[in-house]
């Protein structure tokens, strides 16, 4: 069936303007990361939104519902700023749909060199393929239930109860 | 519990040397990869050998099966070169350890700057955490039974029957 | 006798603040680059400011040119934000100073993996052994003297009549 | 009337043999050099060969000789292997060219990110635009007479007596 990637923005896909000095989006890194990873899995990317979570309104989240939702696919990864990530993942869950879809993005953007976006990436769409129907948080290389995890803005990490494999 | 990490060496691993022009294994990137990854999993990591897979004897196999069956985690990531992967799974799994343990690898060096590496090793570890005992290749964001998969060293990607999931 | 290099900040030196998710300043990056280029020349670095260069006021100008004046070394590199370098370039050249000063930056941070930076550094070093006495800006490859140079605020390039050299 | 780059190789140019683990020389990285490094000089790049400089022949050398002659620009930078960058550059001032030709190279391919290229390729193009004609090695930030270098094969560095400049 292969996996549903959906685009929502977030640093993941952050840019340096050259002229303006400042952060801005443009189009999305997802293919491009998939190609790095020599990645061989039949997957089709949507990009939704490219905004910052902050800016995220209530119906921009019910287009992301929305589409995972009507997505053929039932196994899918959600890139998301992390500021209200978890937020996202209670909107989808309250959708009640029989899918594994898991939420992902990055602390630092993927233009920069540095990213733990291609390491969530991959940790994502393994989680997508392992894990049973539900709604999930992967960061850190860990993963959480939608409602068991916070993201700590201090230390910028996410933080949970016990994971599901305990 | 948290997850161990046994290093062999591989490609994953490979340094080029400035003086003599050529590759060479020097320390692992592995700590630095789960660094840049923001990795907040309990993780431990100890280096067995750094040798390329194609010299990989059968005494090297029999150190990594020995070291999977004896350490207290009961899920296990192996970093290995890709040519000889399948072999070493396959041996770890006559061992028949009541274990999840997934080996992983790279196709181009970390140091290189555009490596695979860091999505395979994302993806490893979630393997790690969500598939159920068994021995596993974690290459190009997909997995496979041991018993089920093989290098096409004609394009470097690995090929598989059906996945354990379909 | 040796260069030396005093950094004043600009975009060369931004850092992503990986929990606020804006640019700031934190430390130079400059020693790092002189070791990833293998710099060999006899160079002496010192910050005189952190500043984005349209936060620069005639006090820090002031700074810049006394630094220039006092310093033992004849030929130096003023490391500088784009956007206000030919106003630092021309206060500068109004001390008269017997020695060959050479302004450069960066449109793109070094941190951010893809910058201009070290590019502009390698040919500013040279400019500074190579030139006569005199203020220079060197950016985009090229290098103009301090009073036949604007920036193109429309491309972030550096424009300018008749180089020295025709 | 702008600089004329001639290419021929090195590990400047080295690339990673994804399938095969190792090193060879597939195209040059100059012209993607140049733009990520702004640069904005007149300049046309013709790849001569692509070699390691340890298989240079005495015809390999002359075909250098010899584009050096007959290009109409006065400002020349040739890439090469710094195994032997001494011999060539022997062999171009042997023809006795009224021209400014500086040689160049990297002890790190540039492809694996983490290069010495960019900033000898940006110090190059500097001195072949401000040294009076003659020809000139430009590596590790320095700039050495033909006649006045050698490279310390322990170190993998240029060294030199008396620079120009003194």
């Amino acid at each position: 069936m292969g996996i549903r990637i959906f685009v929502t923005g977030g640093t993941f896909d952050k840019e340096y303007d050259e002229i303006g000095g400042r952060l801005y989006f443009k189009e999305t890194h997802v293919s491009e990361m998939l190609r790095l990873g020599r990645c061989r899995l039949q997957v089709s990317v949507r990009t939704l939104m490219m905004v910052d979570s902050l800016d995220m309104t209530d119906a921009d989240r019910a287009i992301v519902v929305q589409n995972c939702r009507q997505c053929a696919e039932t196994r899918i990864v959600v890139t998301h700023g992390t500021d209200t990530m978890v937020e996202t993942a209670a909107a989808i869950a309250r959708a009640g749909l029989d899918k594994t879809i898991v939420l992902t993005g990055a602390i630092i953007p993927y233009a920069f060199g540095s990213s733990d976006g291609l390491f969530n990436l991959g940790s994502a769409l393994a989680f997508a393929q392992a894990l049973p129907p539900g709604v999930y948080v992967a960061m850190n290389g860990r993963f959480f239930l939608w409602d068991r995890v916070t993201k700590n803005k201090a230390t910028g990490e996410f933080e949970g109860g016990p994971q599901l494999s305990g």
